[in-house]
């Protein structure tokens, strides 16, 4: 199963972080894939590569989570781009990412 | 694709309004079809042809975006059916509705 | 046709219960099944025995509606597993529950 989660907030960075932990931690579930998608300046800023949750982030991009910032979003004068956690991937539009992700059959949590 | 946004607060209206344009000019994505569910009368009310959104809210009717106002939301003393803009609709409930879209294979966004 | 709702503070719950009533209320959507799935402590208080709105969740329990706790968040000190509700299910986790019943078919409804 995959499952995509929409963050907007800076606040709700950590939680997705435990969530996804959560999510592959379940044996009950089998998980192929998890995207998280985030579609708002101030939180796309956490992303930065000097983030205090910049490890707990790694963590995941090396466990194969993809972390998708929406490019509309990413020109908030808070987020440079190059100053992005590698692997992080910038994409056309966060409702655009949600709708072609639920599309191929992700589930939609939001936080 | 297609793709139901869920929306309750009024603060939620113009953000869904530039929510929807970005997701019409993704042209990564192919988009059949787009509808807002609107499930509180607060933000209902914001959907009165005489709003500040107004002109906002009817370029998206015209480019064939469904609006969609909860029935029971619609009893709310600040809305007046009457006074909505011409084309919004009014289902018999949000929830009902967004049920009936996602199981047709709308993506469901959550503002 | 089935829906899950999704639900994490104590606010919400009296919303999602009178959600769930508009949902089975409205005849013109067949519904098979319905869950509600609650990821924060502070919410799954709100389902103990001796809770205020006890008794329209045990009518929601008496009409099949399916409550699942999430198991993380019950381990929050608000919480006392054995003062739940008669019926309410615990979950090994809400973002795994929530995924495996979209994979199942269900729509996703957000508080």
């Amino acid at each position: 199963m995959r499952t995509v989660f929409h963050v907007s907030t800076p606040e709700e960075v950590p939680v997705v972080v435990a969530k996804v932990r959560n999510l592959l931690a379940d044996e009950s579930v089998e998980i192929e894939s998890v995207a998280v998608v985030l579609d708002r300046g101030e939180a796309i800023a956490r992303l930065h590569a000097d983030s205090d949750l910049a490890d707990g982030l790694r963590d995941l991009l090396d466990r194969n989570v993809a972390l998708k910032a929406c490019r509309n979003a990413a020109r908030h004068p808070e987020v440079s781009e190059g100053d992005l956690l590698e692997g992080v991937e910038v994409v056309s539009s966060g409702v655009g990412e949600l709708t072609r992700l639920q599309d191929a059959g992700y589930a939609y949590i939001r936080l």
